[in-house]
């Protein structure tokens, strides 16, 4: 990448999509990075920068030089470039948007009034509009007329005299209707309006759920200020589920360029959440020294009972959070979930125990240990479906994330009702 | 739902949306369902049939009379009906297909013919195509005059003589153009052309990654046989992240209405895997039972260091997967990534190492207690980092997926390292 390359590296770069250009960036450590970002220059596409992930890109903008990112971000239509300064501190922000000619500056101004992750931020704000009475004729005419269109649309949104949206007509009815028909006599036949200050977890379920391809956005009075397309409403609903994942495993958001004291900084809280439930555990564990003392069968198989618990439990857990997500779990059907679950737990805990019982009796040859086990699996593979569906609906209720931290809640209910009813059983049958 | 009440219940369904009805549908019970299938017969909106889980559908196409069924299928477009009979055994299929008009059934019978899960049979067969060398005038006329046009399309497609594609064309770009302007002149920048045999986890990666509209799909000599919409691929991005949570947590393709016993089947398997893997634990347990009779500490503090290694494969594993979901992570940075992996697991190894030799210390007095927990914390979540990251980079060397599993492999590793190296350096040190 040294002096004289620069051409050999343009010739390499230019033929790629703007997408592979910003997984190579990724790829390569901070320092190749900066020197490639200031080969490239002016070179470097723009778009580029969209694709990036946040921790890269804001290394990438710092390196560029503030002529080649004035010239970039002009390039960009006004929801890239609100994307793009967000989460930029205000000097930079700033020399990038004056960067803007005013009435992109002003479109960009307008959607960072509105909070992060709201369906107003999120919005487009060039809108084509048309009053309901339009005919495709005049709509085409006007269309043509207009000085600049938004590169991929698929509605022109009706609105009435209070800018009020009253139809979405989609482009190919256009197309398809002779240039006399009434726009309002081709519009959907359902339009779904989201307020602005709609968060973007309820963006992306009306659209998951509704399967529809452009929404309205209105401000508190319901005027119309912008447009969702299904492509934007489309990442969030990808992000739902891959948020789940991550809160789950108490992972954050990290990313596979951050820095591996930035990464372990990041798990360590999780892990230090677990390892307190795992004293608990041990507390519990140390209740029954001397059973284990006199027994030490029970050292050895105990693992056995808390693994399984564990394990059912984070089935139920992910279903559970999963249904919750997608609103397929609703007040109306959660008993009846909820008792399914039990008697799922219930149903593999009784397998389960006559599995176990042979593994005591064969092992150590005792059918006491053998009941005690089958015992110990039953109370606790119902306890982790009880724990599995009931601790994600409670931090529903109280408004928390139901993914949040409820792997850990649930191993911990496994662990202690697992160790108690086996260790405890044992104490008081075989002692 | 008794007689008599069919209006009340049709005044009630009515308003529905179709998703709506869909919702109700799945949450009734298989009689109230069956029940109200028949109670709505040709009322039933249709396209909540495409709405419906799998299981529950299944159970609806029985219930509705052939008539009713027949009729419904005509109102669908092509796409929704390969949907809809793709999992019907071949007489229901026949049936429903004989209920279609010719043109529709040839559509249908043409998508069934590529094999399921392929971007052949995700495809739109009804294209709006065009040769290059129309204007934006011919394009406009031809699609006006054109007798039935898809309903949702974003794009035109530009095909050669021999039905290749050539290019895109937005319809927003028709619309702002005049009418003598060249389709080729307004062509996309780009178009990622995909195969009919293209599988849909390739499709839903190269819509995510290209962020494109639409995708003309060709036959192995390269001619167009459809078209994908973003809308159709998105469903898929959208399910890849929800496969991968479901199966590090051992849960199948489950739907909240299969019953207790489908459910129960369906996860004893995964359990009965972790049953071995925690046999096998047992089994490293059991051979230091000489230890632990003497040293009942060891029986108390080992499920922390083996809970520990557990939660920090878990995430080291989560980020793993995800990165190989999303092709962030590849040959090309995987050894970086293995070794990021591994340092944030000796970071936080020797964290943890000094909290739980506090912990030692404290809770039984025995420093060399504190230095043999400590010891085993960091020797195990670095085996924890490792396993995390080389299980699913193997499995997906293997051809397999890489979530398929790949937590009961990891959690095996973590038990029998943190066993081991606990209990085996207590026997080393302190006995």
């Amino acid at each position: 990448l040294e002096q004289g390359a620069r051409e050999r590296v343009l010739e390499l770069v230019e033929p790629l999509h703007e997408a592979d250009l910003a997984d190579l960036l990724e790829q390569l450590d901070a320092d190749e990075r900066a020197m490639l970002v200031r080969v490239l220059g002016r070179d470097l596409d723009p778009y580029a920068l969209t694709e990036l992930e946040e921790g890269v890109r804001d290394e990438v903008l710092e390196a560029m030089a503030p002529e080649d990112l004035a010239a970039a971000v002009k390039e960009l239509d006004a929801d890239d470039v609100v994307y793009l300064v967000e989460d930029l501190d205000e000097d930079e922000k700033a020399r990038v948007l004056q960067a803007l000619d005013p009435v992109e500056r002003v479109a960009v101004e307008k959607s960072l009034t509105y909070p992060e992750d709201t369906a107003g931020r999120l919005a487009r704000h060039e809108i084509v509009t048309a009053p309901p009475f339009w005919t495709v004729g005049q709509m085409i005419d006007a269309m043509r007329e207009a000085e600049e269109l938004p590169d991929d649309f698929h509605d022109v949104v009706l609105i009435d005299p209070k800018v009020e949206p009253v139809g979405l007509v989609p482009l190919s009815r256009i197309m398809a209707a002779p240039r006399a028909t009434r726009l309002e006599d081709i519009k959907r036949e359902e339009m779904h309006v989201l307020r602005a200050d709609t968060s973007v977890e309820d963006v992306a379920y009306a659209f998951q759920k509704y399967r529809m391809l452009t929404a309205p956005v209105v401000d508190a009075d319901g005027r119309l200020v912008g447009v969702i397309e299904f492509e934007d409403a489309a990442e969030l609903i990808d992000d739902e589920a891959e948020e789940d994942l991550k809160l789950l495993a108490g992972v954050g958001d990290e990313e596979l360029s951050d820095s591996v004291f930035e990464t372990a900084k990041a798990r360590f809280p999780w892990l230090f959440v677990n390892l307190l439930t795992a004293i608990l555990a041990s507390i519990v564990i140390a209740q029954f020294d001397r059973v284990i003392e006199q027994i030490v069968a029970l050292a050895v198989l105990m693992p056995i009972v808390a693994s399984m618990g564990g394990n059912a439990g984070t089935q139920t857990l992910t279903v559970a959070v999963r249904a919750l997500a997608t609103r397929d779990l609703t007040p109306a059907n959660a008993w009846r979930i909820i008792r399914r679950e039990a008697l799922v737990g219930l149903a593999n805990g009784l397998a389960f125990a006559v599995i176990v019982s042979g593994v005591g009796l064969i092992w150590y040859g005792d059918p006491t240990l053998g009941l005690v086990l089958a015992a110990a699996m039953v109370i606790n593979l119902v306890a982790a479906a009880l724990a599995g569906i009931l601790i994600p609906i409670g931090l529903d209720k109280l408004g928390a994330d139901p993914a949040l931290a409820s792997g850990t809640f649930v191993t911990t209910v496994t662990d202690v009702v697992g160790f108690f009813a086996f260790l405890g059983l044992a104490g008081a049958l075989m002692l």
